[in-house]
């Protein structure tokens, strides 16, 4: 007998088109590797924006925390199995979540360290949210994989929080941002590139670029499927 | 008090783009028109379409509703308040499903009627799969709302469930398929056109001409919509 499929619990919202993203992810993903089984039950908890963004830039980071677990508890609910977040910045106060819920919330960082030694990558230029970057998620969560994470100086940052929060996150997309941030890799000494906040793909992917790319989205993508699917 | 809002169930993957398409109008609409409220939960029940199919094409509609009754039931053990089905053919068995069903099932033709009323459209061409057009879905739900539902000749059905069997229920989009379409509504008397199978969205719009477009999948979502939060 098959084992039963776990019922996926998604944290969403943040922003809105990337969460869409995960669900296509995760509907490609399950017909190439899983089109045998039924695909898993999904629920989106999809977040109020303002008030996480309100916490996140006044740095309040307990009531932040109170918030995501209030609406994890939605998904308790509903029965879902574990919750995967859709978002990396989140992830700045995992342990307290993972404190908080009775279910598993798989981490982000579980699968993207895996696919920097399936890479082999040394050194990787971190693009991402200036909240992901000034936590040191990365660092911490990705060093037995990854020898050097690369932080783009402060101008670079700037552009990028202002390219995610004020055009990623309401919906807005241009064309030119492929090259922009192609021009911002290229000034970089790096093995690798991770896109390390989850809006990043919708505008850039690895077709854009020779250097390897890890899609933070997609390897959460692949990791809820499979976790999903795992008997245990 | 605010009433309870209702956790929406979404049977689909038939195909997999238009249940996408549906969660991005629920989003897109909760920010349009429900903003200051939280987003429901929504849970997404996959079908397997492979089996959907092999009933639909071999014309067996009893263990097609059986197994649809049998995913909605996975929706109703997650909480779901109600549940739309992200597609039109399957309302060939709705009454059925309803008789199994614990909870409400939305009608894709609630709502898509009054849009006739509103658009006041007198004879409207029916775009869907051939299986909607024998089985006079349309016909018979928005009798009371149009005067004439006008079918494609035999040619350019068959062009139509091509395009949606072959082409759009697996993913492909061609840029050519929007002047097909145009052309084939050229063809016939109508004061406007209805989009009565979900994947055609996905190719054709508003956007591509000047003949007033009913898109069977948007009134749905927004009829989903405005349901989750109805007070009762």
């Amino acid at each position: 007998m098959q084992s039963k499929i776990k019922h996926i619990g998604i944290l969403g919202g943040m922003g809105m088109s990337s969460t869409i993203l995960m669900q296509k992810y995760l509907f490609e993903m399950h017909r190439h590797n899983y089109k045998s089984r039924p695909l898993p039950l999904v629920t989106y908890y999809i977040v109020d924006i303002k008030k996480v963004f309100e916490y996140q830039f006044a740095g309040q980071w307990k009531p932040y925390a109170d918030y995501l677990s209030e609406c994890i508890i939605k998904l308790e609910k509903s029965k879902c199995d574990f919750v995967s977040i859709a978002a990396v910045t989140p992830h700045i106060v995992y342990d307290s979540l993972c404190e908080k819920a009775k279910i598993p919330l798989l981490n982000i960082f579980a699968n993207t360290a895996h696919e920097f030694e399936k890479k082999k990558i040394d050194s990787v230029l971190l693009l991402a949210t200036s909240f992901t970057a000034k936590a040191g998620l990365f660092e911490r969560n990705i060093k037995k994989s990854v020898k050097k994470v690369i932080l783009p100086n402060k101008k670079d940052q700037e552009f990028l929080d202002s390219l995610i929060y004020r055009s990623l996150a309401v919906g807005e997309k241009k064309e030119s941002y492929k090259n922009e941030i192609s021009r911002l890799i290229g000034k970089y000494d790096c093995d690798g590139v991770v896109l390390g906040c989850t809006d990043l793909p919708l505008v850039f992917s690895q077709k854009d670029t020779s250097i390897p790319v890890i899609d933070t989205l997609r390897c959460h993508a692949s990791a809820t499927l499979r976790y999903s699917y795992r008997s245990e």
